[in-house]
């Protein structure tokens, strides 16, 4: 028997009209169709995509065990992760295994932040992987500004919004344009750090970029001390243009 | 007679499977594609959909009047540019007040460098624009190297290449994860940024991302003094990871 091969499937940042041709087509094929999700909802992953999955096709949801009960820092964290992700690739090497193709549905880019890459590192040297690439929330983010985040020589930083402060003001200050992900509950922190890099009047932030409630708001109008994990805050560069 | 619309379209990194659903129908039903191009060349974005443009469709080639003929520190440089982008936005203007939608291929995302956002600019109080995000050629290289570019908190920095050295070095050092862009002539600068910032050894190179030619190196055992238009450096970060 053959091994399947287990594809990485960037469905882009929600709108199923913007993934690839070629995401579109495997999935449109596809008979085992994996997913993570947190226990007890459908999944952002499984939502986008609900009207292209085959009929018949086997679901396979991968619950985490944990999201937020346990701090990052705690290092069970990292061990109750590290087995869940174990389970998760015993459960997709066994169907590749079978000459089953899987396909794995990631949001946005699967090698851009995301869960993906942590079942990928733990496949890649058993079983064939493929990773179609997919167009990324935060350039979902800057289209629906109506204008460009990088011209000519502008440097583009995105930043996590869960870094130190400190970071964040640097990070803001050296670069042209910057992209902020993760915000969710640090959204005040960001705020201060704007001011602190003089940027506040620069940024913009948009909720649900590509979705259905996308909203798009300068950050100094947003009147929410935080916001919902679909945002990306953003500042446009400013490079030369003719 | 309404207005008709021009669609800014994201071909993505090459290869056409990557486009978007939503490219490859708007493309596949156009009746005007227009496109940049180098005098006497084809055109990159056109070449990569050359068998997607509908028999028929009238195609509109905007020949650039110089590429490196003229520094781009010349005045004159962004005077010729200035107006020739003033003539290409008064052709697909009287295209659309002529009622025809109109196709403007651009290679990778159109807001993420590229020239379609000097056409934007100028239209986009005057006609019905839209812009169809794609995927980054970025996205495309990190995903032919196999391995994620950010986990968890990483900070990643988009730099051109043609920064000087001491920004680049500045750039290397500041970020976790980096991708340099348009790096052309300038490889020898970035190698020695790379030095100077001690990260030579994490460096990759990836030419022709998702196209024919691909190619996937260490920056260290790649020989060549310059790298064709189409290379992108990249290093990866090293995020949290469980």
């Amino acid at each position: 028997m053959t091994m399947a091969t287990v594809y990485g499937l960037g469905l882009g940042p929600g709108d199923p009209d913007l993934m690839t041709v070629r995401a579109d087509r495997l999935l449109r094929g596809a008979r085992h169709v994996a997913f993570f999700r947190k226990a007890g909802c459908e999944g952002q992953a499984r939502s986008i995509v609900a009207n292209l999955i085959p009929e018949g096709a086997a679901e396979h949801p991968m619950e985490y065990p944990v999201t937020t009960e346990i701090p990052f820092d705690d290092p069970r964290y990292n061990e109750i992760l590290a087995a869940f992700y174990a389970d998760c690739t015993a459960h997709l090497k066994a169907l590749a295994e079978a000459g089953e193709d899987v396909v794995v549905l990631c949001e946005g880019d699967p090698f851009f932040y995301g869960s993906f890459m942590h079942l990928y590192t733990r496949l890649k040297d058993d079983v064939p992987v493929e990773v179609v690439p997919g167009i990324t929330g935060m350039s979902a983010a800057w289209t629906a500004t109506g204008a460009p985040i990088t011209w000519g020589d502008d440097v583009l930083s995105v930043l996590p919004g869960t870094l130190p402060e400190e970071d964040l003001i640097r990070g803001l200050r050296a670069a042209d344009a910057v992209v902020v992900m993760k915000m969710g509950r640090h959204l005040g922190k960001l705020r201060r750090a704007l001011l602190m890099a003089g940027r506040a009047d620069e940024a913009w932030i948009v909720e649900y970029a590509s979705m259905k409630g996308q909203t798009v708001t300068r950050l100094k109008d947003y009147p929410a001390t935080s916001a919902p994990y679909f945002s990306i805050a953003l500042i446009h560069g400013r490079g030369r243009r003719p």
